[in-house]
This record gives structure tokens, sequence and C-alpha cells, in this order.
């Protein structure tokens, strides 16, 4: 049986900055390059960028158009692939509002966070609740230093940090790896 | 018991281009800081930078002197937390002599590619042996196109691929994170 779609957004607003503050964070060009090739390795349906500045809009639509209509998908037509599944959302809700008109219903919204909290779903429940979803799921990562109280607040389901305990200060681009690698490892192409 | 360390290298030399040529690739930035945050993460003893071009050591020391003596490790501790275990080695060779100094005995050493062979050890098993293991043990990543095959050829163990069949265009950042979190996973901090 084919599973509903698994969606990820990379949200540059509403973000921590590191006093805790909601912050606008500017968009990183190995952030799209490095999440969409993990995306791509699993099969992820789409990738948002989340930003609601319009210049940062632009610049990620300059770097898709180069891989998508310029010179880099005749170079590197693997990457070109990857960046096939990117696209822009001006915000959170935008990006569920186009999920939910590609799969007919709306997504659960999945938060990850380094910050452990009562709420938080341990790996093998979330990865078995995966595994059996019965709706389209979006996970949801944030930049800067994490999702802002109001987004974790309002998810259906707040994944348990990656390495709660000790060190515990990873690259949002490798937060991403290993979560999908653990979500969705077992899960065929 | 403690065992013996765990350590990474990523290798710019000898590595693949994309013609399958033997060439020396550029350090990247990134590659310093998310590798050693997620090495860090995972309590890896030590993560080398090889390369040979004595201009990319220069560059290499001087970031790593900016976190470490300079103001970075002011502003963001755990950014130099991470960035202490980074070393700089002129080959890979070198990076042996020098664990084999630290730990007393010369590591096993474990490579990783994209690309499948008869040889490779499958996940579990792998995963089996890290956690048993008698001798300290290098992780070795290649940049570029992959490690050269003279490197694959005298490895101890390697690796089976992160997504073997699919898509399979990891960014190196991606391939380390992940790689870490299969085999170290459970080890405790």
């Amino acid at each position: 049986m084919t599973r509903p779609g698994v969606y990820v957004a990379l949200v540059h607003h509403p973000v921590r900055g590191r006093g805790g503050e909601t912050i606008t964070s500017s968009v990183t060009n190995l952030d799209i390059h490095d999440i969409a090739r993990v995306s791509r390795s699993y099969s992820v349906s789409r990738y948002f960028i989340v930003t609601p500045i319009e210049a940062q809009k632009d610049l990620v639509a300059h770097i898709l158009g180069y891989w998508h209509q310029g010179p880099g998908g005749g170079k590197v037509p693997e990457r070109a692939e990857a960046l096939s599944i990117v696209a822009v959302a001006p915000s959170l809700p935008s990006a569920v509002d186009t999920i939910t008109g590609i799969e007919g219903t709306a997504p659960e919204q999945w938060t990850t966070a380094a910050r452990s909290t009562a709420q938080s779903v341990a790996w093998p429940e979330a990865t078995q609740r995966l595994r059996t979803r019965t709706r389209p799921v979006l996970l949801v990562f944030g930049t800067a230093y994490g999702l802002a109280d109001g987004v974790l607040a309002s998810a259906d389901l707040r994944l348990a940090p990656v390495r709660p305990g000790g060190y515990n200060h990873l690259a949002v681009r490798s937060a991403v790896a290993i979560i999908l690698d653990r979500l969705l490892g077992d899960e065929g192409d």
C-alpha cells in the first residue's frame, strides 16, 4: 500500500535567536543543496524553504533556476534531480495549504527540537507512527536556534532530541539527515 | 568497559573526480564545522582533515585559530568545543600514525562509499563490530566523488552504502551524520 507523502519544511521564520527572541534567519545555499539531496535520497515528496522575505525567495528561485532550466542540470543531473523537489513557501501555513492541495488531506505537523519537552515522542514510537501513517506528514525543522515556541506548541507530534543528554549542537543539515534516516531508513524507495 | 576510540578522517587526497581520475579536492569550511559538530555529538575522539596542500592546511589552521584562541570561542563556546577535536593531517597514513601514538595500537580503517562492492559489510554487522571493538576505529570518508580505489582496497572493513538501490547522491556531510548515528547512536556518551 502506498502511504501518504512525507514532506520537509526548513523554517527561517519564526525561529529563535541566540537569546530566545523571535527572528527571521537568512537562507543558506548549502541548506538548500544538502537537505534537497538527503530528502530526495529518502523519497521525500517535497522540501519547502520557508521564508517571508521577498529577496530571499528570489535568491532561492534564482538558485533553483540555475539547476532546473540553466546550465547546472546538464553538468550535474543528479543535483538537478534533487533540487526538483525544492519549493519556496512564504510561511508554514502556506506550505501546509500546498500539501493539503496535493494530498487532499491536511498533513500532520511533526516538529524537531534540540530541547526535550514532556510531550516529546521517543524514536521507536515516532518511527512506528510514520510507517503506519494514514495522513501526510510534514517534518518541520528550524534554522538559527530552533523553531519558535508557537510552532512547537501547535505541532501534532514533537520528536525527541537526536542526542539528549550530552553535547547537542548539530547543524540543522546534520539533524535532517539523521532524522530522515531514523524515520525512513527502512521504508522502500 | 571503555572501548578504544573512534576517529573520523575526511580525505581530500587521494579522491576521485567526476570521471574517476584521482584528484585533490579543496577543503570546504562547512565540512569542517558540520562534521566537527556531529563528531563531537557522537563522542568521536578526533576528526582529521586530510589534505597534502600547504595552503589548505594553513586555511584550516586559521579557521581553528579563530575558534580556539580567537574571538569565536567567546561568542559561541559550543562551537569552539566541537572544533577542539579537529586536527589537520597531510595524509591518511599520517592520521593513522597519530592515532597509533594516542591509543598505543593501530586503528582499523573502515571506508565508506556510495558504490557497493562484494566486500561491503551490512549495517547491523558493522554496528555490532563497532560496539565490540578491541582496537580503535578510523572511519574514512572521501570528498568529491569518493575515496580513490587504493584507499578502498587497503581498508580493514568497507561499510555498505547508506542508500543502496535508489537515488544515492548525499553530501559527505550528510553521510557522516547518518553513519555516526547508525554506528554510535546507541553508545553512551
